[in-house]
């Protein structure tokens, strides 16, 4: 089991030469998602190397357009590339309308075929499972409807403790899969091998939330508690705090706080103001309420194993 | 008067790292307009220092991603820099529609108005005209309905010979206007000095048709003859002449075809498949019907003087 994030653009509002709007590319439990997709996405995922055919969830927070606008492209691009796997998108209402429309005016008529997951609820909610993640909505505050989202490997089963296995040569492939399972072994001379002695424990499950964009929110700690690597935004230094409160962004600070009291491992910091020339200071900020704070920087891969 | 074009994207399709869609930037006759606008275009206007406060006027040719998609990121960065200037979009039917809806999900309000100028004409039409310039469309033929534009400057008057107007004192400045007119000055002697002895002819007016993306189209002949500056798409070498056909394409040497019969003084071409590694190949073909090529390269502005 292994988590590796790739940030593909982290900065807010407007593309410029180096500053890219947000998007994050995940690889969870041989998962692979794309979280948010602000314009120039594609040609960033090209940049570092992130293969467009492992994408088939993508994940949009919100319908601002450092957030979406370089979803259309992306979709186009799959056509222009032949794809034939289903595509599943799940955002805001309307993103379907939206995305239908441009196919439609461009005539784009592509051999996939793309399921909406259109999200309107505002309590937390599972969007995604199947046998190796889930992911689940985290409810954010901002000038229209926004979720951030909930990455979570299952639980594994516990491994094999294969030097003890192997005193026992009684025991056969065909018995791995119940010892694996946690039961015990019943030996033909009546003995009992306790689970315990054959098996390791399962690897730790990891778990990634991504929370952009939202004003300072303390309701979603109960869901992010205990994560292993938390992405929230800080738009802003506290010296703007009276901006992040009326453009419902966060501080630096502030995702610090949040990070502290949801007691995660790591806090990858990101959607920087383009006021702000020295995004170290962001880093410097957090520092003083959180220790383990990441810089998102187009590029920077962030590895969990 | 004079005319300078820069180029800001020039692949086909989709964007790549190095690879940005069609986007031009027109300063003509002290005029600012931007011709088509892929993803990505504001990032190149940035990039090659293009202001974003003198484009008043946006021509996109036709709704594919690789012209258009690059518009509601533009249009919503005009919104954060609080422009509040009138923004006209020329383009074909829809691109209302659909930009007005990815505005509406954003809840994006700005301080400008946005004056949409639908064309569904099959006809040459003058679709925008002042003191300065007059823009024509340019009727293509595509897999969706497309205009190319013609940009012509306005004839400007003669210019005064001062050096001759001088040897006369009689003359005052007040009279410039009527001579600058075409006007013969009449001395109190009664003599007749004729115009032309006062006077320089006026500079020739310069003009710029932009040809994307189109099959091989001799009809559009008339409508180009004898432009300073024609740009014609060249998807394809003459190789694969059967894809150009079947995609509505042109190739290098179509395109060459089309600025000979046309009798254009230069020819840059554009819009290359990311098939082709080495895009001087374009310029051999092209070079073999017409001798005055340029290759579109991001960055590259051709200057008419």
């Amino acid at each position: 089991m292994s988590l590796q994030l790739t940030i593909l653009g982290c900065h807010s509002a407007t593309p410029r030469e180096n500053a890219y709007p947000t998007s994050q590319y995940l690889e969870i439990n041989n998962r692979h998602f794309l979280i948010d997709c602000g314009e120039g996405t594609q040609r960033q995922m090209r940049k570092h190397k992130v293969s467009f055919a492992k994408i088939n969830h993508i994940f949009i927070s919100h319908l601002h357009g450092d957030h979406f606008y370089g979803l259309i492209g992306l979709i186009s691009t799959f056509g222009i590339l032949n794809r034939e796997k289903e595509l599943h998108i799940y955002g805001p209402k309307g993103i379907k309308e939206v995305t239908n429309l441009q196919l439609k005016v461009s005539k784009s008529y592509s051999k996939f075929d793309i399921i909406f997951h259109e999200l309107t609820s505002k309590n937390s909610e599972l969007i995604f499972e199947d046998d190796k993640v889930s992911v689940t909505t985290i409810p954010l505050t901002h000038r229209v409807y926004t979720n951030g989202f909930l990455f979570r490997e299952k639980e594994s089963t516990r491994k094999l403790h294969i030097e003890n296995v192997q005193q026992y040569p009684e025991i056969q492939t065909c018995d791995y899969h119940n010892i694996k399972a946690g039961k015990d072994v019943l030996l033909e001379s009546g003995e009992i091998i306790k689970n315990e002695e054959l098996t390791l424990p399962p690897v730790k499950s990891k778990s990634f939330a991504f929370c952009s964009d939202t004003s300072y929110k303390e309701d979603i700690i109960p869901i992010i508690k205990n994560v292993d690597l938390l992405y929230h935004e800080t738009t802003f230094l506290s010296d703007r705090e009276d901006l992040a409160k009326k453009t419902k962004h966060s501080t630096a600070k502030q995702a610090a706080q949040i990070a502290s009291q949801a007691n995660v491992n790591q806090l990858v910091i990101g959607h920087y103001s383009s006021r702000y020339k020295n995004i170290e200071l962001f880093k410097e900020e957090a520092e003083t309420i959180f220790p383990k704070v990441i810089l998102a920087e187009a590029g920077k891969k962030i590895s969990l194993i």
